[in-house]
């Protein structure tokens, strides 16, 4: 099987490398394109939705991938929706793995509880170039809720970098992505409280069910099981991947 | 332990066998009788709810069954419900295994999201005596989640046989049912998306609750863990059952 | 780490025995003290939440408690809520197991369903001091429902007595704890049926949501989960306890 697995906010696709090493040692092949403004180190100015997934459409390109699964993992759902309104021909399933399925209009921000959006509206006016990053202590309740305070905070300071916040405000024209009759699944970690538990906010059924008819595939694990407990996850990306 | 083993829509009694067996293995009694007009081969004109479930009611009183645990799967649910009703002296528990569990006065597909139900009436109208079969793809993707394409295909095309419709029409009355104090159990497996998650049609706790005093036993699965997972299952199928 | 262990109704200290001794095997140091009008063979007049909960109190001053975990069960979320108020500067984290968690003004018969409430005025009424005892026939299905019968009854023999009602009618102010910056954890059992699962009663989300920021931790299990799989639930204190 191929895979493109793109990341998410705060992340850059350094954050897969355990589960590519593992779908390789299963015998698939992987890529993990960094999206367009994301990392450390990299100019953040006028990075807009449309900016930041174009690497994963060149990418489709470059590599004349076909009979692919594309994996989205949380704002990664959103880049996910809209290649897959360009590259659709080369797309066996799409993967939302905790991930943001966005209604035609929407942005991101449209999909956070509002202390979350305030939080980051504060964060990027005191910011040089529109960027926030999540603090640590927030994330380590919320985003690495399996694992001990210490692993949490080396894993957040070595993946995590300022989110440029033009792309969450960006509203989606997403019409022909809902015309579009591509297989897809998603793969809900069951201690992932990044988005609030629940019928308001939470990912799974809420999200989920904007896709129509879907697999399904769980897995115990927080949102950052990318980092946190990458051979499972990459067993469930191929049980939620495969035809 | 005895048990009396109703199945679900599409199929017939040998879906059980493997829960048969590890059952027997463990030193427990199961039966596992076909609904009238079910399996390959057998005349599916005039099937009522009722015509359909007599053969439960016949066996618990031919074998003269007592102290039994009566399971009921997916539209099974219903039918345990009525059997109930009849039987009541001679059963020790029910159990609702990812199940209906319908209010009185309601049909099955009363408690189906519309795209189902309207899928099921073009193909009855299609069909030469009012059955259907819910098509592979969307039961790959929402019956048999947990496992590759080629055992879905198998055990696809082994076990499922067009459904008559007429008994998801049926409106029964579960008054008696409703008044009865038979101990109940309620079986969820996590990963069953066959009827929609959530809290407009998903099985639990929108059907469970509707048994008011239930003991829940879960486990990972999709809606055909009888197939998938039969080992499993038949373990909670005791912990579900025991008095 | 050190511990402080408030049991939930019906029950005493003595419930957490295997726990207490799991967790000191782990090498953390664990507290479990009876609240007050608790347990077989006590006066039971008169108490209130305020009288029943101060032994928590006054053990964290006793002991000289600092950086300590305060983990509360059921009924003992509203316990360690105003402990809580008192005793902040003394606690690294609150933890609430599968408990309640009051809003401001609410006391718990507020967060219990009808029948549940009603169940408690008959008893209570019928009872010489203001007490109740919830039959072992409803606790085996909806407290001890991951165990056979035997063990269930064992259990609710060996570590249930009559609970004083007039601290479930107590509103408590809680205005205090709202303000409160303690970090705080929601440890869920996924299979404790002891409030009925659902968004009008259920503990998880509805309850845990209350707590704003905080930490999720999951594990397999019915309300009992202390006395019925007391090995993994210290494991889950750790990982709902730790920094």
């Amino acid at each position: 099987m191929h895979f493109v697995l793109v990341h998410g906010g705060w992340h850059t696709g350094e954050g897969w490398r355990s589960v590519v090493n593992k779908l390789e040692r299963m015998g698939h092949r992987a890529f993990a394109p960094t999206l367009v403004g994301h990392g450390h180190d990299v100019d953040k100015h006028g990075i807009t939705h449309a900016v930041s997934r174009q690497v994963v459409v060149d990418l489709f390109e470059r590599e004349n991938l076909h009979d692919t699964v594309l994996v989205g993992h949380s704002y990664g759902g959103s880049v996910i929706q809209k290649v897959a309104e360009i590259c659709a021909e080369r797309i066996s399933r799409l993967v939302f793995y905790n991930a943001f399925v966005l209604e035609d209009g929407q942005c991101l921000f449209d999909e956070n509880p509002p202390h979350y959006r305030d939080l980051a509206t504060q964060l990027c006016a005191a910011s040089p170039d529109d960027t926030f990053l999540l603090p640590f202590d927030i994330c380590r309740e919320a985003f690495f809720n399996s694992v001990d305070r210490d692993t949490a905070s080396e894993l957040w300071h070595r993946y995590f970098s300022p989110q440029p916040a033009q792309p969450f405000r960006d509203k989606l024209d997403l019409k022909r992505f809902y015309s579009l009759d591509i297989p897809r699944s998603y793969l809900n970690c069951t201690e992932d409280i990044a988005l609030p538990p629940g019928p308001e906010y939470g990912w799974h059924p809420r999200l989920s069910q904007r896709l129509g008819l879907y697999r399904l595939v769980q897995m115990p694990g927080d949102h950052e099981s990318l980092l946190t407990s990458p051979e499972l996850l990459a067993q469930k990306l191929v049980e939620a991947g495969r035809k």
